[in-house]
């Protein structure tokens, strides 16, 4: 932890006891529980009777800045346990917690002033006097049960946002109402691009529409990028016996993340959906005998998979149970293995350029744990050979990662290309392995020039990952304008009056006929309203219709983010947009 | 069951007798089981110790026409069970029949001739005379468990061909022969379009990359028919809580075909990968309230369903666990009804006649069956009502259909368009049905234009059905050789030496900068053994390119089916392809 991080963390944790001081003063019947530090600020957990409204922040935060305006000091005493039981005899919950400490431990109590105390470990400023340019201010209150333990208690939990300065409060508040605004889980569901439903369950997204045409839009695209680059489509199912996991090596060392079918100790045949393509992709390999000259091998597949996530841990379109992925599995020689790896790291840069991600990905190394190794197939010699290679190809190709220690798959190491929401929260986007150890398990060898058997490498690889994923950081990243090749509708046609409608129709036509995604907007509704609900939509373009458009055979074109651009004839507004979606334009 | 069935099965049953006397002339040691007709002839299941190889088959055919050709009596007598165990005394199998029966019951035996004969309920001919232009002919024989049952001994089934006369025979063994050619199951994997995998399991075929791509080529192209239609596409999980399908009727009236994760007595949450599409689709629905200016509504979906089938059950690309349709809900006022299944059908007929399917369709309209009202929701009203719009509507639109009493789905009727595989057995290719009951269970409304709110109908319907079916509906039908615009390779280009290699490549990238798939085959091989290797691929056209083409800038061009046309300049054959392709031609 940096002594800045640490700073910080010594004011918010002043600033819990000023919080406590305060609610003490003005509520004295509070009992208080804890107050720790978090990364924007503080809270502090109280028990109240009486239900603290919005409208008393105010008074509340009056009285913190009278606290630290009076330059009370921060002093420390130390207590036995009897003494502190004692001091805190009217306090459930402080009793609670000091039992739970060791028998003769000295316990530390600090005072603000020279009558408020509280128990705690600190450090503390040593005066309020510090905390004068210290900016704060009551976010929220929300219900917490004492302990996090639903059986226990229902709590007050005051949160308060906490910044060393104006400044950086008022900087954060900013970066948060963005964050707000582009969150793909709350903006993707305003747009209408996906739901959840609670008897579906969660982690388990429905998309809607507009929603699923960016996500056939994006698969076709990469499918046919793959295609081109060389790569073999393949369609295997999605769930096997145990039987092929307990060839893989899944199921002794990913079963718990697996949705099994079926119930070992009573079923004849159990089956387990797949969390990953590997072991079914091979077969397409082992099909026939292979030689050198078949090398490299590669397919992909737009690939369904399934995890057993805790419910807890769902997050809109990141965090699922079910997602869909650009999978692939390259067989090839050793002499090979550089390029081919160079050509999907090639082939993932290509796609985070074109979807305009490439700015905001960064690398990760992913090793494996030696000091872990239950957790792996293979040995040491193995995963120092995969690991070795793999570093001498990032070195080569210079990519500019960092090492994640125990990150690597059970079989083998990983270069993730991670990213991060807009709450700043990082995942992995696309990932690309190096394994041997997967081809020995399911006897995968080609014939060499010389006549004898050998194993193929193996690189695993996503090209741009889940779909799911990719899409929630599209709308993050476009705050839902998405770029017009992948806007579910492209155009729409605003008629002002009703003798407009015919002619409206014939430009929606045109532009149909050139595979453009149109709209048709011509409801007796004043063409503001029309304007209004077009732009709240995010539509790349809007074309609006009149007497003077109908006469001239011209749109007038509004364009998203840029307001009214004049009138323009409909062919070259068609051969406009075309060009928008060939080229695929990240910006109009 | 018709006189002339009755007939030909007496023949054969008569047959059976014969081959019994044969075999029992020729192995006296031999004991007899049992010996029924079957479609396409008969069969005798005997205890022999010795092995009876494919070299004896003519000496028991000549043996069965001596017995034949001595006009031997089939005579009938009664007798008393204890009569019976007598008679059969010395033939375990018999004798444990025989026990089988109850007591009292008078038993019947037929003679043939004077000395020879078989515990047998008849009716059999005459007289052996009337056999004498019956055609047969030792098929095979297997090793068969007497009674199914693998604890019991294993027998000798002597599987004989029995037709009326020696053309049906002969008729009966051509459409085999074709059969075999055809056969899905055999062809599919010969030309690596699939695979099956024991450790994978049953019903859960590997799409390899030649028939993953005539999937994909399918899918989006119905996906883009449909889009022009007004479908709107939605992605919707596999799975979902036990809490849905309750809701549905799911989990009451088709648990069965379901697989289920989890275990409701133990697990907080249960899932099951989904049967049908239906409860997710309608989600996109309920996302918003609907007036009547929304209808109709069309959702489609490319969409993967689970179905838990015995392993027994499972039959190559036809009979799987988990297959992908072209599953489609339509929402729509009563008004819009027929002509929104109107619009249904011509869909469907529009994807049959596309693929050359539709001379081979058949209609069945899929009726609940009142006796057993425990299969299904909704009342004896509902139903009425429901059977009675779609008999109005199918009987407007002159659909030719058969009725099947019992085979509605649980929530409505069903129009089923069935078509037969290359051994006869008829499948259900593609279902449009009407319903009212599910939209009642998930609470879908729409406003009228009178204000009130109204149940929408409901029409639950595939395009093309399922993609796994179609796929080997495709390959029996074309035998393989698919229309260039589904076939995976539409084009291979032969080198007739190494020097003409260079301008093969060229002739490939031309191909390949309009989107034709092609393949080139330049290896140091003759021309003729280049020119067989693509001919059992059945690939549409193949280029050969030697010095003479290389000098004109042509290509000589092998159709497929018809050898070779002749040279032809490059361009004019690019403009030859792309047509084939764009007009979906089904011959070329």
């Amino acid at each position: 932890m940096s002594d800045e991080i640490k700073n910080v963390e010594m004011y918010r944790h002043s600033m819990a006891h000023v919080l406590a001081k305060a609610l003490t003063e003005l509520y004295p019947e509070v009992k208080l529980t804890i107050g720790p530090a978090i990364d924007y600020g503080f809270y502090y957990d109280i028990d109240l009777e009486h239900s603290i409204s919005s409208e008393e922040y105010e008074a509340i935060e009056k009285k913190m800045s009278e606290i630290i305006c009076s330059n009370l000091d921060f002093s420390k005493v130390e207590v036995s346990k009897e003494k502190a039981l004692e001091m805190f005899a009217n306090n459930p919950y402080k009793t609670e917690l000091i039992n739970e400490l060791p028998e003769g431990e000295v316990i530390s109590i600090y005072y603000l002033g020279d009558d408020w105390y509280d128990l705690c470990r600190g450090p503390h400023v040593e005066n309020t006097k510090y905390l004068r340019s210290f900016a704060f201010e009551i976010n929220k209150i929300n219900g917490a049960y004492w302990r996090g333990n639903e059986k226990n208690k229902m709590l007050q939990r005051v949160y308060c946002y906490g910044f060393m300065d104006k400044k950086e409060l008022k900087e954060y508040k900013r970066q948060q109402e963005e964050a707000i605004k582009r969150d793909h889980n709350k903006l993707g569901r305003e747009l209408e691009l996906f739901t959840t439903v609670d008897y579906i369950g969660q982690g388990l997204p429905i998309l809607l529409p507009k929603g699923a045409r960016i996500v056939q839009l994006l698969q076709r695209f990469v499918e046919d990028e793959e295609q081109k680059r060389g790569w073999l489509l393949t369609k295997t199912p999605f769930m096997a016996k145990s039987d092929l996991y307990k060839i893989s090596g899944h199921w002794d060392h990913y079963k718990d993340g697996m949705f099994v079918l079926g119930d070992e100790e009573k079923d004849k045949e159990v089956f387990a959906l797949r969390p990953m393509t590997c072991p079914f992709q091979y077969q397409a390999y082992l099909n026939r005998a292979r030689s050198y000259k078949d090398l490299p091998l590669r397919y992909n597949e737009t690939s369904t998979l399934f995890r057993n996530e805790a419910s807890g841990e769902m997050h809109g379109l990141i965090r699922v149970r079910q997602f869909t992925i650009s999978e692939g599995h390259l067989m090839c020689t050793p002499e090979q293995l550089e390029a081919e790896f160079k050509g999907c790291l090639e082939l993932a840069i290509y796609m985070l350029k074109t979807l305009g991600l490439f700015e905001d990905a960064s690398y990760r190394f992913s090793q494996w744990d030696e000091n872990n190794r239950e957790k792996y197939i293979g040995t040491k010699e193995q995963w120092d050979e995969a690991q070795g290679t793999m570093k001498r190809i990032l070195d080569d190709l210079e990519v500019p990662y960092e090492i994640g220690i125990g990150e690597a798959a059970f079989y083998g190491p990983k270069l993730d290309i991670q990213i991060k929401n807009v709450w700043g929260k990082e995942d992995t986007l696309i990932t690309i392995q190096i394994d041997q150890l997967l081809a020995e398990k399911f006897g995968m060898e080609y014939v060499d020039s010389d006549g004898k058997k050998k194993r193929p490498y193996i690189i695993h690889r996503t090209s741009i990952g889940c779909y799911e994923r990719t899409l929630a950081y599209l709308i993050e990243k476009y705050a839902g304008a998405f770029p017009t090749w992948l806007a579910p509708t492209q155009v729409k046609v605003l008629t002002i009056s009703e003798v407009h409608s015919d002619y409206a129709k014939s430009v929606a036509e045109q532009l149909q006929l050139r595979g453009v995604r149109v709209e048709l907007d011509d409801r007796n509704e004043t063409i503001s309203k029309k304007i209004k609900e077009a732009t709240n939509e995010k539509i790349p373009y809007v074309l609006i219709v009149g007497d003077k458009e109908c006469a001239e055979g011209t749109v007038s074109v509004r364009v998203r983010g840029k307001g009214d651009t004049g009138a323009m004839p409909v062919d070259e507004f068609v051969d406009r947009i075309v060009d928008d979606v060939v080229t695929k334009r990240l910006n109009i």
